[in-house]
């Protein structure tokens, strides 16, 4: 039996009609949650709980997941390169475990998984363990047997997740793994006391911002018909934008059925823009970044092919657009990093809106289980 | 003026109707003429042109491309990490020129571009050039900027490539890159005399195995009109195969406008399974190798829920299958290290027929270009 501290009430499904909605709808309060082991907001600073290996010692970052995770993993890489100055390779378990890459002794090994019983996931850990590996596992459920086997433990305090297709594990994943960017730019010496301040007045307020775009899911909400009527979706983004596509694509297929697919931006043009015609919505996440101008311009050539444009983005990205895009969804504006933290919230939203459109089973979609415990 | 060396046979369409589909059956001459400047089949022995620095001194590769040839890349990977023992990234060149992420002295990194000219991947160049990396172009035309503009150039004796969808400038990139993580895992000492003579003896079978596979398209030509029905398709593949996997959804999206997507085999039960159904036909890639058994397991899964499969196999693998799949297509059984270079090309067919079939544009495909030089 395990002993859990979480209220009863993150077991019903409260007043929402589907576990996938109201898991949406607790975001807010389970990064909250998330953040508060780690962050100090008067003196943003972040403190991980005790890891059995000097994090300034680590040179090298390896990430091993599978599906949603694996979209974490590559979120992560942004922030851990950019922060710490330490290279990342992400890697999709089931193809790291037969792949049997070289590892250079002492490096840092990364887990993530909801259930922390993924069968790839388990394996990767093993062969990193057997090759001189630090493994740090980022698990849901701290009595798992990754969480066991691994050399040291983050949680995300997301709840129990029933609804199949991950939402809170995914945002409350991302919440660690930016912590854990910031604590080993700090203990490599790459990150600043002021740095570090900056992001941890960013963090601090993800919780209220991710608030703020589940108060207002009338825009999505109006969206979602149309969607649901398409066959085939494109998401683009670029930096961790591309990311955030794929884990919208991913979600909208786990629950609408709908084929959708995620592309870095720059590669539009290097073939999929020969889909685009205007019976393909193309949603696009394009906070106001440095990468904003380029992602935009890929907007327009998607608009002049006659592609039907949504548009996720701030106040002040919509309104620089001059491309006729079909809608568009404002997003609080708030530091480029936690940007893919917030923008994880209306993919979510808008493939649990699409779904319930199309009268799938949100919760249980067909040929998925929840933890992908066998091979 | 460009001087070249190519007859002028190469440039019409001969007795083809497209250039594609001439430029498909050039494969075992250009793919034998590239590996004639590298490798001797008498000794077994793998000479690169020079370059000017020492293989032996690289710890690290990084190779950064765009659309077909990152594909080339992602190959790449697993061989020179299979080979040379040296951990090796790949990275899509828009997303790297923007990420700046952090670079070791000394290291390799190989810039793959058919043009020589393609925007973000010589941006790319430019970066690892000012970050002190050894910048290795890999180019079909070798006047090009990034082969001018990088240390070292290997060049893919491809001939001019008409077609749009690229396809023996993939496969040369393929033979060039094999014969470098040859040349890269002897210079390290990762692989011994026998070994190279393994290797050799099976690629200097390729341009012969090819031939074979183009005598022999009428399976595929018979599958092509049920693919062409298809609004979606779905391509799966493990190691190797998996970048296989992705680049026949490329060349299918780009020259049929249907909407090809590939997953690594494992990746399936975490998401894109959902999509099953009769109507999606699913594409496998699965020569008989320490893959199989893990591969021949998710057709399993995707026969039981309803999916279509198309096999793509040596004749042992097709004989092993249990599933009842909709139809096979049989490769000639190879090395499995030369497997991707096979594979390749049943895509790409499958891919030309398609288009045919639905009587659009190969050669020009909607909203493409041959090089994308802008950004």
């Amino acid at each position: 039996v395990r002993q859990t501290n979480l209220s009863g009430a993150l077991i019903g499904k409260g007043q929402h009609r589907h576990f996938m909605l109201k898991e949406i709808f607790e975001q807010p309060e389970v990064i909250g949650g998330t953040l508060k082991t780690m962050l100090n907001p008067a003196e943003r600073t972040i403190t991980l709980p005790y890891l059995p290996f000097d994090l300034a010692g680590i040179g090298r970052v390896r990430i091993i997941a599978c599906g949603t995770s694996y979209y974490a993993a590559m979120v992560a890489k942004y922030w851990i390169e950019q922060l710490a100055r330490v290279p990342v390779e992400v890697d999709i378990a089931s193809e790291f475990r037969y792949r049997s890459p070289p590892l250079e002794q002492g490096g840092l090994a990364i887990f993530i998984s909801q259930s922390g019983e993924t069968a790839d996931t388990l394996a990767a850990l093993r062969h990193c363990r057997a090759n001189g590996q630090h493994c740090l596992a980022l698990v849901n459920v701290p009595e798992s047997t990754i969480a066991r086997e691994a050399d040291g433990v983050l949680e995300t305090l997301a709840g129990p997740e029933i609804g199949v297709a991950s939402t809170k594990a995914f945002t409350t994943q991302l919440t660690v793994l930016a912590c854990l960017a910031v604590a080993l730019g700090r203990a490599r010496g790459a990150l600043d006391r002021a740095a570090e301040a900056e992001v941890c007045r960013a963090l601090a307020e993800v919780p209220s911002r991710v608030a703020d775009v589940l108060r207002d899911d009338s825009a999505i909400r109006a969206i979602a018909p149309s969607i649901a009527e398409a066959r085939d979706v494109l998401y683009l983004g670029r930096g961790t934008g591309y990311p955030i596509a794929l884990e919208g694509a991913l979600k909208l297929k786990e629950v609408s059925y709908i084929h959708a697919e995620a592309y870095a931006a720059g590669e539009l043009k290097h073939g999929p823009i020969a889909l685009i015609d205007d019976s393909v919505p193309v949603i696009v996440i394009c906070p106001s970044d440095h990468l904003y101008d380029k992602t935009a311009s890929n907007v327009q050539e998607v608009v002049a092919r006659g592609g039907r444009v949504i548009f996720l983005s701030d106040r002040h990205g919509i309104a620089r657009l001059s491309a006729k895009v079909a809608a568009t969804i404002e997003l609080p504006e708030v530091a480029s990093f936690v940007a893919p933290l917030l923008y994880a919230i209306p993919v979510q939203m808008l493939a649990y809106h699409v779904a319930v459109a199309k009268g799938t089973d949100v919760d249980q979609p067909r040929n998925l289980a929840k933890s992908v415990t066998v091979e």
